[in-house]
């Protein structure tokens, strides 16, 4: 008896449906996705400790961090909102089964935004849809205003650039103009803050966007459409 | 007609091997293999800046840079260095065939320095052996003192850690002393500088270590095996 055992299908469009299953599933909750993505301390944590702190004045917010070791993230994001660490073990980026997971682990509740802080890294988490609806860059101006050029899956995929610790300006030679042109021609939608996280400086116009972005993904009259362009890569 | 193909060859094995040959070659041509490794934008490039220029007075340098695009890197290290740009295309890290057909592109001569700057990650390229004899990581005070324990591999292959941008110190909130310490608690043989590349402050300690380390490898009595322990991952 003959088999026929066809390998050669599409391991990508499996993941690609299944990211958009909970891209959907979150939106239908009211729930807007939020990957941040950047180099290691480029602040993502510090900006999400202001961020949730503002937002969940007014929000449900929960947080779910990955990080290759230790729970340090988690330990500073769960005063602000419930937050779970992700601990990859090694593994240089999160993958949508790690999401899922650590979104069962959440309290039960119906969350108005989802964070999702992944591992320190401008490469690999950038070839990854983690079902977000929103791709963000987070770039420190002490790295250098070079950084688009180099990186250009991660800023090509993203729909925002939070250039952080801009208190730092006066000591670093970073060119802010630089840099959003460098990141713009890669990708022209993006949409740009500055902020010095530390002392909230530029967190009301970052949550605002965040804001409209959530009432666009419920009412999207005018909206763009979202889900695609979240899950280009 | 029977065959049998042995799949199950050690792949990983035959890699440390052909990384073991290119290091012996190398120190058998009196050249000290040097990666470096760190997030984008912790200031490898300028540290190279900084130190070709210094060692380049009595010593022959050679560099190959690697990055997912642009040759940026290498048109700041030419003045400094005969320097040869390795674009990934994407990949997250540098391999040892990259870095062999690299180094076949420099002029032809015998180096006594052969820096290797990998891609900006501090995750990927920590897996890879590309035949260095030393492995340096490159930590800015600006990314926070929390970093070996959240990066531990990288810390764990290294032999020495350069604290770099240390004129910034007084405008963020970075321990020295806390982020040694975490260090040394992964890696406790990791020997440490500190520097501002831009000023060339702490250069010449740093580049008295490599110093010291080519001897050690030209004359190795009284010195560690520093073969098997860079090859450690």
């Amino acid at each position: 008896m003959r088999e026929t055992i066809t390998v050669n299908q599409d391991v990508l469009a499996a993941r690609r449906a299944a990211a958009d299953r909970f891209r959907t599933r979150m939106g239908d909750c009211g729930t807007l996705v939020v990957q941040l993505l950047s180099s290691p301390g480029a602040g993502k944590t510090t900006l999400l400790e202001a961020t949730a702190q503002r937002l969940s004045q007014r929000w449900k917010v929960a947080i779910l961090v990955g990080d290759l070791a230790t729970d340090r993230d988690a330990q500073r994001l769960a005063p602000y909102a419930p937050t779970v660490q992700i601990t990859t073990g090694g593994t240089c980026h999160l993958e949508l089964p790690l999401i899922e997971n650590a979104y069962a682990q959440l309290p039960p509740d119906r969350y108005d935004f989802l964070f999702v802080e992944d591992v320190g890294n401008l490469v690999c988490p950038a070839s990854h849809d983690v079902g977000q609806h929103l791709r963000v860059i987070v770039q420190s101006v002490t790295e250098g205003d070079d950084k688009a050029g180099k990186y250009p899956k991660a800023f090509r995929t993203a729909q925002a650039l939070v250039i952080s610790k801009i208190d730092l300006l006066p000591h670093v030679p970073f060119m802010v103009d630089a840099a959003i042109e460098d990141a713009q021609a890669i990708q022209p939608h993006l949409e740009v803050f500055s902020v010095c996280a530390l002392d909230h400086k530029g967190i009301a116009p970052w949550c605002r966007y965040l804001e409209k972005q959530r009432e666009q993904m419920l009412h999207p009259v005018h909206a763009q459409p979202m889900t695609s362009a979240a899950s280009h890569s």
